[in-house]
């Protein structure tokens, strides 16, 4: 198989959606009464080939990465936390370790390089560090091309993992104290946005750390210049772990998994995968709307509507996780629902 | 115990309260970054007295009763429709019936009086027919002083049935063609609305259906008067299952039940309930917010947020059946999450 970003994934499945359409209108409910419910199930079926959308395997993998950025002082969080909340990944204290017990969930965490090394071998966790975080997105180029190829690797491989377990859908989850600068940097260099209308507050910061973080991005554009293609934008703005990302995004696509985006990382990671292949946008549902602000814009190019909006920002992957039941209750009503012609129910006059 | 409708609940547990804010604030992740889920779990805590919330026992009661206003020509689906769900949630073949076992719920179904008499018994469904529909709400008083108590005390005992098999939470849920028209006029009756505010589409009324089916809650305004207490505008203007639910949500509020709140029919019963006994607010959680337009304007009167927002408009309770991984969620991030101290992570500086 050849790397995920080099070519177009396969299409949906129209006739199994022309199908889907078909059943959804001669359920036991009002046309159009179970709302987003019908569409996801109906999407499912294109996604699936087929019929009956099925949502018991899900595969999460979390990508970990330290961000050389840190350095201008951006995060409300010391950088050390990063491999310390690797730990408690593999010890089922964090939230999507949490949530992943909860969904049945797969749960795969890959490290891609931190600052402090990890101590000793962890359980569930692929110990694979590219470098000791990336070098300092304000100053130079974030990765090497070595680098951001071996990052996209990683996630195609995890993509790859998440077809072997035959996952009905993948969830791709970060991990990176300064990754919201890093990804903010991306979707301006992207959107040709100011970095006042995609920097956020993060982990915490205040106003000023707000202004300060603006200004460290507005550094990192100028430095990066006008390059938009987007490895290149990737190599200069990203982070390893958003990298990984995008080649799991990618490599899902090429693989006909379907993938529920997280929030403001994993959608800037989406982004990319998009623009590196347009159709990739086929295989990508939202779980939640970020209230890290810089989300929406970035939802709005990516021309999404997420399932939730309970102003979560963690990253983990802890949005899509939440939003999976609802993937399951829109499976479960289109598979197991009674027709009108089944039940013996009037439809309409 | 006396009826629930004549007695203030018992409050929410402050201490309990406070206890779970202490515990959110040192579990490993920014502090309010799982936004909503937090503040749920917290909520939680104080409705269940407890440091550690429980969402597995759910319990699920559908009323059922045709709406004599039917002869209006308010609705899509024939009143036939009514008897035949019935029978389809005892088939297993209805939205909630499906929702249901995926959620492992108990699912209780109570008939209170529809024009065509259930054929034979049916599996899990209560037969109690408090009338055959009621009465045209447009011409004469839906229901009768003995046939609203009737309701209320149905509802309130299916509290009770929910109580005695130790349900963490309760979910009510409608079915009864007709039921949106009877759900307007009392929110009208209850706002101080005009009809065109608050009359919606229901099943699928095209735009003629629509200011027919106002020009009918006009009349029924009409013909009510000026009468604002809450059960006197219950008994002329509801419906006996939306009267029923009433009945349930006090009674779930007098047996420290958390209920999670449908969409609009559900909404109403509860601004009933509210307004007979505002502290039942306390009780309340929200689920969905309805395509029915009338249902914003009662969420707003009972400064309810709901959990999701999906387009549904079904009823059955279904829209807050969907929440309840929400909730499920919240509770075990809030009891399983390591905190800073457990898992070595550092917290912000």
């Amino acid at each position: 198989m050849p790397p995920a970003w080099t070519t177009p994934p396969p299409q949906p499945d129209t006739g199994a959606r022309d199908r889907g359409l078909q059943r959804q209108a001669v359920l036991t409910k009002p046309p159009g009464s179970l709302g987003q419910l019908e569409s996801l199930a109906v999407t499912l079926c294109a996604l699936q080939g087929s019929d009956r959308p099925e949502m018991d395997g899900i595969a999460i993998t979390v990508f970990a990465a330290d961000h050389g950025v840190c350095e201008e002082g951006i995060s409300a969080f010391p950088q050390a936390v990063t491999a310390q909340m690797v730990a408690n990944f593999a010890g089922g204290g964090a939230a999507i370790s949490v949530l992943a017990r909860e969904l049945r969930a797969s749960l795969d965490v890959v490290n891609l390089g931190t600052v402090n090394p990890l101590q000793g071998p962890l359980d569930g966790v692929r110990n694979q560090p590219i470098a000791p975080g990336t070098a300092n997105l304000a100053r130079e180029p974030a990765m090497t091309n070595a680098q951001v190829m071996a990052a996209l690797a990683a996630g195609d491989d995890a993509a790859g993992r998440a077809s072997d377990a035959g996952a009905h859908l993948f969830i791709g989850g970060d991990m990176g104290i300064g990754n919201t600068t890093s990804a903010a940097a991306l979707a301006c260099a992207l959107l040709d946005e100011a970095p006042q209308h995609l920097v956020g507050p993060g982990t915490g910061l205040d106003a000023q750390g707000l202004s300060h973080k603006a200004e460290v991005v507005t550094r990192a554009l100028a430095r990066h210049g006008q390059d938009r293609d987007p490895l290149a934008v990737l190599r200069s703005l990203g982070g390893l772990e958003i990298a990984a990302l995008t080649g799991a995004i990618l490599g899902a696509a090429q693989r006909r998994i379907p993938v529920l985006v997280d929030g403001f990382i994993v959608s800037t990671a989406a982004l990319v995968a998009v623009r590196q292949q347009p159709r990739v946008r086929d295989w990508l549902l939202f779980g939640h709307r970020s209230a890290e602000p810089g989300h929406q814009r970035v939802l709005d190019a990516l021309e999404a509507t997420p399932l939730l909006d309970l102003g979560m920002r963690l990253g983990e992957g802890s949005g899509a996780a939440v939003a999976v039941p609802l993937l399951r209750s829109a499976c479960a009503l289109h598979n197991a629902m009674a027709t009108f012609d089944d039940a013996g129910v009037s439809n309409r006059s």
